[in-house]
């Protein structure tokens, strides 16, 4: 744990909810990394108050604008991140960013179904390929044997609501397009850790427990801080044995 | 097996490949059901010549016609069938109508990922949906207890590619967009099975193999005809234990 250290991270939605806690919790380490990039939709937005409040006091902080489903925009945002990181690779790249359309079976629609999916799945895939060449650079930059989060790996914050076998707290929410995508997630996360495991990339879907967020509702029993606090702790506990696996913020393996 | 009675019976995507199949299947019983609906696209273009050909000769066939991606084009075939049906439910809702794009990590789009999804996935649901009171009354009308295909199903036609611990055929073919919306079909079947099974309703995700159809390709080594009388088989053998799970052509248990 002491030995963790990323010198790069990316987080998707990191204005608010576990992706603006996860910021916080790798600018407060004692081994921070040397460049946070926090995305978000509208950088200069009342939404992004705190997200411009940390970056008044951590230069190592950069807030780059990223609205996943907009492929143009995604890339305008890679090319930002490599400009800033000077011939680096990005070692992390966190795709948080996600919602949820509180829907049953019976009104579930077309729009929240396509929506949820260009969000929760399109998202990543497309924030993914655009910095691809990135998380390859840090593989190909870093000295380590193996696969790692310190070294290069995609991390796609997933739901264990997204478990086909467990289909969490199904009596609190149907929820479909958003257990619809999860799976679909995972199933990319999936893919990616055969797609990428030969370049050194590790892919892993997380599931960040149910967490006090917009998203969560304050009746969750986690908060932000402990959710990503836990994350943080699972990452250097990932290895080779964990690419194109499903674990939790407590570090358990979760079923598909 | 001879005591396997479904009254009725609707395939979508039934111009050709294992629509097609199962629609002569059920046709070619001892004992057929009573209404075969064949959704297709366009009834009464070229596409459709064999389903045509089959209802000058079936009496009992009647060809709808169903674009899965279109709510209200959904909405009006199901009205249809209903008016055919005169007051009796429908038993058996086959969901095969699919997609598949030739891409990888690399060449996939949000175009393709939204178009497959809404096909192999937002189709199924909203297919569902608005047969789901014709399947509610099968179940009432049924004298059968459990769950059963002669008494009420969904069958979503899914594939073990998109199964998220086995990734059949990888090497063959990345297709992601594929991968993703098939693990995502399989998701909304266990949703629909918690959804619905205490209506009466079983819904169960079928693998009908890798068939030699546009699809399937003619590499591919089952003929269309023994898969759809594979999974004909499979159908008398599915009950309660079954509700939400995951079968292949020749009733083997899939893992997610
Ligand atoms: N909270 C839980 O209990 C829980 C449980 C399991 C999994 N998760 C997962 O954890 C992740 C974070 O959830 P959260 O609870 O922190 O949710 P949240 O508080 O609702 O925050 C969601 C974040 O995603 C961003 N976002 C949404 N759509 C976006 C888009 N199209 N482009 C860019 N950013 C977008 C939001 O930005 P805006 O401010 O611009 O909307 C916001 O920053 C999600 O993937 C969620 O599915 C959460
Ligand atoms: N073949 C295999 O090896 C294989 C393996 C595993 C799973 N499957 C699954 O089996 C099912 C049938 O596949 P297949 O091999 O028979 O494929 P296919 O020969 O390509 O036929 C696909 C059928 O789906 C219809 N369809 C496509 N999009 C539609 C839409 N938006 N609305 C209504 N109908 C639509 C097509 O109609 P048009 O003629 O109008 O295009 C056609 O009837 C699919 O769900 C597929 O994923 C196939």
């Amino acid at each position: 744990m002491a030995g963790f250290n990323v010198r790069s991270v990316l987080v998707t939605g990191a204005n608010r909810g576990i992706g603006l806690e996860l910021v916080k919790q790798f600018l407060g380490k004692s081994n921070p990394p040397k460049w946070v990039f926090a995305t978000c939709r509208d950088p200069e937005g009342m939404q992004a108050q705190e997200l411009q409040n940390l970056a008044s006091r951590h230069p190592n902080l950069g807030i780059v604008a990223l609205e996943v489903t907009d492929p143009a925009n995604v890339k305008t945002a890679a090319a930002r991140v490599e400009k800033h990181l000077k011939g680096s690779g990005l070692n992390l790249l966190i795709n948080n960013a996600g919602i949820l359309r509180l829907t049953t079976l019976e009104t579930e629609t077309l729009e929240d179904m396509s929506l949820v999916y260009a969000t929760n799945v399109i998202g990543p895939l497309l924030v993914s390929q655009v910095f691809l060449h990135l998380l390859k650079k840090a593989a190909q930059q870093s000295t380590q044997t193996g696969l790692s989060c310190s070294k290069a790996a995609i991390v796609n914050i997933s739901s264990e609501g997204g478990s086909i076998s467990k289909l969490f707290a199904w009596q609190l929410g149907q929820v479909i397009s958003y257990r619809c995508s999860k799976a679909a997630l995972n199933m990319l996360t999936k893919c990616q850790s055969l797609g990428y495991g030969g370049d050194g990339i590790l892919s892993v879907a997380v599931h960040p427990g149910w967490v006090q967020t917009d998203m969560g509702s304050p009746q969750a029993p986690l908060t932000g801080e402990a959710s990503a606090q836990g994350i943080l702790n699972v990452f250097p506990t990932l290895t080779e044995k964990d690419n194109g696996g499903f674990v939790s913020w407590e570090g358990k393996d979760l079923p598909w």
